[in-house]
């Protein structure tokens, strides 16, 4: 097993139950299973998902990530006593998720209320080979004296998503004495799940019986342990899902069965090998390491890659990653443009078929995008603010209910922050520059650009000759409903202009589309920087009253502001959310000159409360840009402490899947100073003063390479040349090269070592 | 208030927590609220339902009884502590259901893990002259410092039946910052519930705010309380449905804040007040109050009319009584042929008009029936075996999954359990008898009997000129699908030559019917008692081996016999789950000499496992009848048992409705001797020995009576004078007379003093 960090829970508080059944959730990108203790506890929030399942239980509902049937429950019941670790005393304890493998460990000595010891153990996992397949195991070993031990497990389908219902029991069965098989029905009839168990103690004393009621089927063992003995009980699920019926629910079911009885042939220890060696593959493609006195910081990166694969449907084009991963029911599991713009780089530079899976997604889903432009009179796609199995809006219509008045708030995101089209469009240019894949590009990805531009052609309004973009909401959700958004425009821009250049590249020809793009690119306004550099957010932003936002600042994350201010009032002012010009910057660097973004990023930040918790990683990456690592640290950090901090709270519902992202982002694009400018690789690391070393693997094109940063050197290992620019200066590396960072000061200064670096 | 028992749950404990949420649940006859505590545990269930409200939760499920939204739940944390009895100490406990005016009383003493000591208090009633009302009280004192304390509670619609989901939430709304309010649809859009509640602190300080998410509407309160000091938090709820829309939605939720805003303004005490008047009507008119060595004895009676009461809704024909009353989810809160058989005659002769209401439900159902009985190609009304709100028959098709072999049996009640048409036929005559309400019978009554009556006649089967009734299940479910069934046959009897006799009473003409019900009545197969006495349970019982039920009786009540045997095994043996001659017995006591009861008795009980909560009450009240007071007196204190007995579990999914109404009956039908015979009342009480006295009020025809009896005299009170039968000869009665048996043991010797007793 690779010697990587482990993600650990310091002691067991009620309080932080949903925040580490969240962080330390298990996951292989097919299924997610939160990390919720084996017995139950009021507030722990069981919770098992898989990518793409979605529902709608009722009519004034929207389609949600379907939580399933639990399976990791076990009610252990010691010598009469229910176990809970409410009661009674913890002698022992100890908590992780290994990130190596991904398995999660708990130990616990427990001293129950009638003062007896046991020692109670537990691992899990979810296959990384084998992807319908989580494992389980529970020892106990009484300490004190021979212990009466009961286990009840199995199947609990009495599961909901806050009272939501989204399946139909079918049937429940036993088999062969062990194994346990619920199969159910979404409401609706789209989709089939079949859950198959097979629960097996170490030992073959004691009663075993099952029961089947009331949307649960349990297996019941009551056994006698020796004190000092342990017994072990190892639970097995293979977990199928389904929306075509080319098989009948019998064979379906059965295949299932057949395939849970091969993994039962081989055996916990068996499997999490060959899930291991899956993650092998994982961490060398895609592991990042530093040199660092602040464990967080290496931790922090492996709970990212961690979490960027096990909340990512590699294996599956028609999902995509919910705003939560599989780790919770935040936001219904839906899809945003989180993905293109904060987790797709990581895919991009580590396995980029992934990253084309993401975009694929969105070209399958194009049908419904294009509906919704066409319902609001509009030409092209217009990809829904949130999605989920297909291309329809899934944002709910209405907000909360505003409980003071009654009155329900329309959601503005789905009818206005129509910069996501533009987002997926950077995406599919970034794919391609990153890759070349020209197949891609011929196909899903030119049919995307201008269906996307198309959409910004037919958006665009005419004002005194020039094309303006109207009534939209930048990436910052504190300021509504403005015209000429600086993001919107210049990425509509980016949007349209690459549609045309693909088009050309691939002679596709369009006379029609050729000429409106063209029309579009030379009037629409682009908002200009003023004499220090910093571009005005909209038309109306610098005109409005700023005012001092430490305190609310002080509580990033946490909408304090809008205790004091309704959002009426919020929109009125210089108050962010997060920066749209930042995050501009940030995406298309060429556009902007250094000193544009230093100026934009001095202007806005001290206007920004960071309540997003997509902001402060952006800030950061553009500081590092800047030249402001420590700055860029600080901010990295802040990052870190979405999930990782000390709020109890902060990630009850699922982690934050896009500040894993940045995380990842914030230190290879940061840190190291990956862009692409041009089209063409660029790095400039720079770390922060404690960091000692950098180092990570990266795809382009065609080449594996792998970056160190050491002592202001970088040494390069390629598997094929490749030319990029270092630190502002064309290079090109083959095999194994060391550039120093002095040289290239003394070249800006002069000294022309263009192919400087030694061979070594 | 009355000085009438309390029910006491000894101590807090895990296991039982779901038995004393029904046993001590409150009700009103509309609404129902499990016992479950303030503070959550995964073992609790919370249950809060109204009578009548039935929904169906998909596609393959049954009308159930909805589990609403949950008011009682309160997330009490104290210095940073979640309040759980699971964890710190229990230094005081005592929890009270006071029948005399129904509030739920908790007193806990509580020391924390951090060793602070708090009082928690908690008091909870449903109003019963406000049916929409339940009222809350939690008052906390912190013991040994002041203390911080945070209370959330609102309005949860997270609750499910096991999962299954029945409403949708229309919207939440908080008023004047002290009212919640959500209104409810069933999915089916059949029915809308709206749920306001009120939550106000005993002290102005604190600080309260609001949220709503999830389908959870929450009051948080937070405030600080000295040492020594006690805050209250009262909280009313006003609980109201409908299923017509003769109003607005908007109009309809207004209303219901308005009333709830009226009781605000009365507050606890009061409406605590009046709710007790209410409830001492119901104990002046059906308290039944022995004097025993035994406190249990009138615990059980106290408690018996007190869940009668508590579960029968009276106010409304409509709804008729669950078989959990309303206090769980066992049988779906599905209503069977216990309403008329066990709990119609408590309420026929303590307040007659919720007899009535009873048997409207029934009239008012006849549609259901008469459809099920053409659909199975019978004419007349075949009364479903289970229903919920409408006629139809609701028994679920197929019974739990046999879990080994994967195949649904198919449920047989309802394709053969025909008997609850005669049951029902048979609780019209018993009411009609017992109140000469002319009215009724002249209308629905009559129609009722005619349509059943017409179901036997052509359910009946013509063989070799005699008729039969073939295929049937007894009130013996152990014995299915046989011939001649002695209970069906009798009773069906009875169901025709009642109809045919009210017909003549009412000059009603209908030639056609009249000539059917006439051959039927001439030919319809009456199985004789052997010469022993004995009846034969069906055509093919006698013939079958009998083996020693011991062990099964020994634990009566849980169905062990299934574990050894196939339920095709147990049916070709002589193996009963309750007597059903015994019963025929109980219920047409004309039909029969005391012998043939004493050797039906005799016979049936060894054969009998009484795995069937209805069997030991009413082989109790025949013992009475036969002679044998002390082997009646055992019969009823098992009967007792099955709620209030030792086994943790007994009643997790609600109380044994029709238990209560064997208790009431053992008594006033066994010890007191109640019987109608050929129409007219007769008493012949005999109290077990170590009763000293018992008393009862009881209602007949147009008389208000009570009796005493004690020291082997009886004690008559009555409103009017009233002719009856009394130790076997009929007396009448005017004022306050006192019988003494031994005059009566004389005249039986000779000595006629037929209209004896001493007037005093």
């Amino acid at each position: 097993m690779l010697n990587l960090t482990a993600l650990t829970e310091p002691g067991f508080c009620p309080h932080g139950l949903n925040k580490y059944a969240s962080v330390m959730a298990c996951g292989n990108g097919y299924i997610g299973i939160r990390a919720a203790h084996e017995e139950s506890y009021t507030q722990q929030t069981r919770g098992m998902y898989l990518a793409g399942l979605y529902h709608r239980a009722g009519r004034s509902e929207t389609n949600e990530l379907v939580n399933l049937p639990d399976v990791t429950g076990i009610d252990i019941e010691l010598d009469g006593v229910n176990f809970t670790l409410l009661a009674g005393e913890i002698g022992h304890w100890q908590r992780e998720l290994h990130f190596a493998n991904g398995e999660l460990r708990r130990s616990v000595l427990w001293r129950s209320p009638e003062g007896r010891q046991y020692r109670i153990e537990s691992r899990r996992f979810a296959s990384l080979d084998r992807l319908p397949l989580v494992a389980m195991q529970l020892s106990i070993t009484p300490v004190d004296a021979t212990a009466q031990i009961v286990l009840k497990t199995g199947i609990d389908a009495t599961q909901t998503n806050s009272g939501r219902q989204h399946l139909d029991e079918v049937s429940v069965r036993v088999f062969d004495a062990h194994y346990l098989q619920g199969i159910y029905e979404t409401q609706d009839r789209s989709a089939e799940v079949v859950i198959s168990a097979s629960c097996r103690l170490s030992t073959s004393d004691g009663d075993c019986c099952f029961s089947a009621k009331n949307r649960r089927i349990t297996a019941h063992h009551a056994l006698t342990v020796a004190q000092g003995d342990t017994v072990t009980l190892e639970k097995l699920v293979w977990v199928t899902h389904r929306t075509d019926r080319a098989l009948s629910q019998e064979t379906f079911a059965r295949n299932a069965l057949t395939e849970l009885k091969v993994c039962a042939a081989r055996g916990y220890a068996a499997l999490l090998q060959s899930s291991s060696c899956a993650w092998e593959n994982i961490w060398r493609d895609g592991r990042v390491v530093v040199t660092s006195p602040e464990p967080q910081d290496q931790l922090a990166l492996d709970y990212a890659v961690w979490h960027l694969t096990a909340m990512t449907p590699a294996h599956d084009e028609r999902s995509s990653i919910a705003a939560k991963g599989l780790t919770g029911e935040g936001y219904k599991g839906h899809v945003f443009w989180d993905t293109e713009i904060f987790l797709l780089p990581f895919h991009l530079f580590t396995r980029p078929q992934v990253a084309r899976n993401l975009l694929r997604y969105r070209w399958l889903n194009l049908s419904g995008a294009r509906e919704k432009a066409r319902r609001n009179g509009w030409p092209g796609a217009l990809f829904p603010w949130e999605s989920a199995a297909s291309g329809q809006e899934e944002t709910p219509e209405f907000a909360a209910i505003n409980i003071r008045t009654g009155l329900r708030q329309k959601v503005a995101s789905a009818l206005a922050e129509h910069h996501i089209v533009a987002d997926i469009a950077w995406a599919v240019v970034a794919y391609w520059q990153a890759t070349h894949d020209d197949d891609f590009m011929r196909n899903e990805g030119l049919t995307l650009l201008v269906e996307t531009a198309t959409f910004w052609i037919g958006r665009a309004t005419e004002v005194n000759g020039r094309l303006e973009i109207h009534d939209v909401i930048g990436p910052d959700e504190y300021t509504e409903h403005v015209n000429n958004n600086a993001y919107t425009n210049y990425m509509a821009w980016h949007n349209v202009a690459s549609a045309c250049r693909f088009m050309a590249k691939f002679a596709r020809k369009d006379a029609g589309f050729t000429e409106k793009a063209a029309h579009f690119l030379a009037h629409l306004w682009l908002p200009e920087p003023d004499a220090q550099g910093v571009l005005a957010q909209d038309d109306s932003f610098m005109a409005k009253p700023a005012i001092d936002l430490t305190r609310y600042k002080a509580r990033a994350g946490k909408q304090t502001i809008l205790l004091d201010y309704s959002r009426a009032e919020v929109n009125e002012m210089q108050i962010l959310k997060q920066a749209d010009v930042v995050m501009l910057n940030y995406l298309l660097p060429e556009r902007f000159a250094p000193q544009q973004c230093a100026a934009s990023l001095a202007f806005y930040e001290p206007r920004t409360i960071h309540d997003s918790s997509l902001s402060k990683a952006i800030h950061g990456i553009v500081s590092a840009r800047c030249g402001d690592t420590e700055k860029a640290y600080a901010f990295w950090r802040d990052g870190i402490a979405i999930d990782l901090g000390d709020d109890p709270h902060s990630s009850d519902d699922g982690i934050h899947a896009a500040a894993t992202g940045a995380i990842w982002s914030g230190v290879i694009q940061g840190f190291a100073g990956l862009q692409i400018v041009e089209g063409e690789l660029h790095l400039a690391p720079k770390l922060p003063t404690h960091w000692k070393t950098l180092a990570f693997p990266l795809r382009w094109r065609n080449a594996r390479m792998h970056f160190t940063v050491e002592n202001e050197a970088l040494t390069v290992e390629t598997s094929v040349p490749v030319t990029f620019t270092l630190w502002g200066k064309t290079v090109t590396t083959t095999g194994r090269q060391v550039w120093s960072y002095e040289d290239f000061l003394t070249s800006v200064n002069g000294t022309a070592t263009t192919e400087g670096g030694d061979n070594v």
